[in-house]
């Protein structure tokens, strides 16, 4: 197993503590899998929840918005930020309303943001993203403008603290459950790409690369 | 049109207003084709996002948990939350890391949570929840016990303001980056559901009834 999270007050998994897990390479496999991330901040002492593209390096997880964007200029000041990330990956139909669930895989970090405005750091950040998403797709995109990166709004988050928690397997029910007649069992959810489709003002003749098709039927 | 929620500061879309929607059609669909919803409370003075079970009726959203949760305690004890779904439907590649982005469906509600406590209300919130994610298996289940009802914590959040944001499309590029020779598009995100997984510890004989394989190879 990894390195841990320290279990705190703040990242303390509480419901169902055997579904959580503190270790680094957990967390992390879950915020590299997904695409988008709820970050909460809070505004006029009201929380709030934004979606947000983000890419992780290492133990700093870099949140991407227009420069003048709400969520930038209220995460720039403010001392903490909590994200989640939550994949589904099936119902869980268990023999009573009680037992019915999903299982999942989620992870929640909460760190102190931090703006980025170093103009090489943002354009590291940028890459680190474009790279989480999209992989080998920077190398192929032309260089972002001055102007671009100004316009842009980066966050750096460093992980203080976080924690996954993932269900899995069939339904847990009531041992007297068990002799009703009644269907029990799971229905999977799947996530993944399809085939991609071109832009329609494509210069003639261009294709896609190899590292576009290779995100192609992959799955979440 | 259907009829829109008010725009204020609160629920006000500032980046690419043009991607907004506030009709309640457009908001209650993105609602009720998502599963997860991600909450967002203020716990002393710090923003925490949790994914929640939830169900709408109307313009009341139940949230789902276990009485003794935190999230339910806190949302009990708060003036306002915030929720979001947001559906991820492709990856846009743009000719430029700037213009490069995703289509999605959001939906965000923000609302006065209320505790439920009446036990008959509670009754009906979770079969609103469980009719939401699995229609049509309510009725199937054994009837929630007298300590399960009390042991299930139900936040009803009257939808107070409400905004979707909305993007489709290819990559909307700068108007000189269409003469470089890189390929641009999109790569549609695709989230359905598979076919059932039966628990091994069912009764001979039993099967699924028409409602469950009606949710097989169904989209999101």
């Amino acid at each position: 197993m990894s390195e841990e999270y320290e279990v705190s007050r703040q990242n303390k998994v509480r419901q169902i503590p055997e579904k959580a897990a503190y270790d680094k390479e957990t967390v992390h496999k879950i915020l590299d899998s997904a695409l988008l991330a709820s970050v909460g901040f809070v505004q006029d002492g009201q929380p709030i929840v934004v979606p947000m593209l983000y890419g992780r390096e290492g133990e700093v997880v870099f949140l991407h918005g227009a420069r003048k964007a709400r969520v930038i200029r209220l995460l720039e000041g403010t001392s903490t930020a909590c994200m989640n990330v939550t994949h589904v990956d099936a119902l869980v139909y268990a023999r009573s309303a009680f037992n019915s669930s999903m299982n999942y895989r989620s992870a929640t970090v909460f760190g102190s943001p931090r703006l980025v405005e170093d103009p090489d750091e943002k354009l590291h950040a940028l890459r680190v993203i474009t790279e989480c998403t999209m992989p080998g797709r920077w190398d192929e995109l032309r260089e972002p403008l001055e102007n671009e990166i100004k316009q842009t709004g980066i966050i750096a988050l460093d992980i203080e603290s976080a924690s996954a928690k993932i269900s899995t397997g069939m339904p847990d029910d009531e041992d007297a459950d068990y002799d009703i007649p009644i269907w029990a069992g799971i229905l999977p959810l799947k996530s993944e790409f399809t085939t991609i489709e071109s832009d329609d003002r494509l210069i003639e003749g261009v294709e896609a690369s190899t590292v576009i098709h290779a995100m192609e039927n992959k799955r979440l």
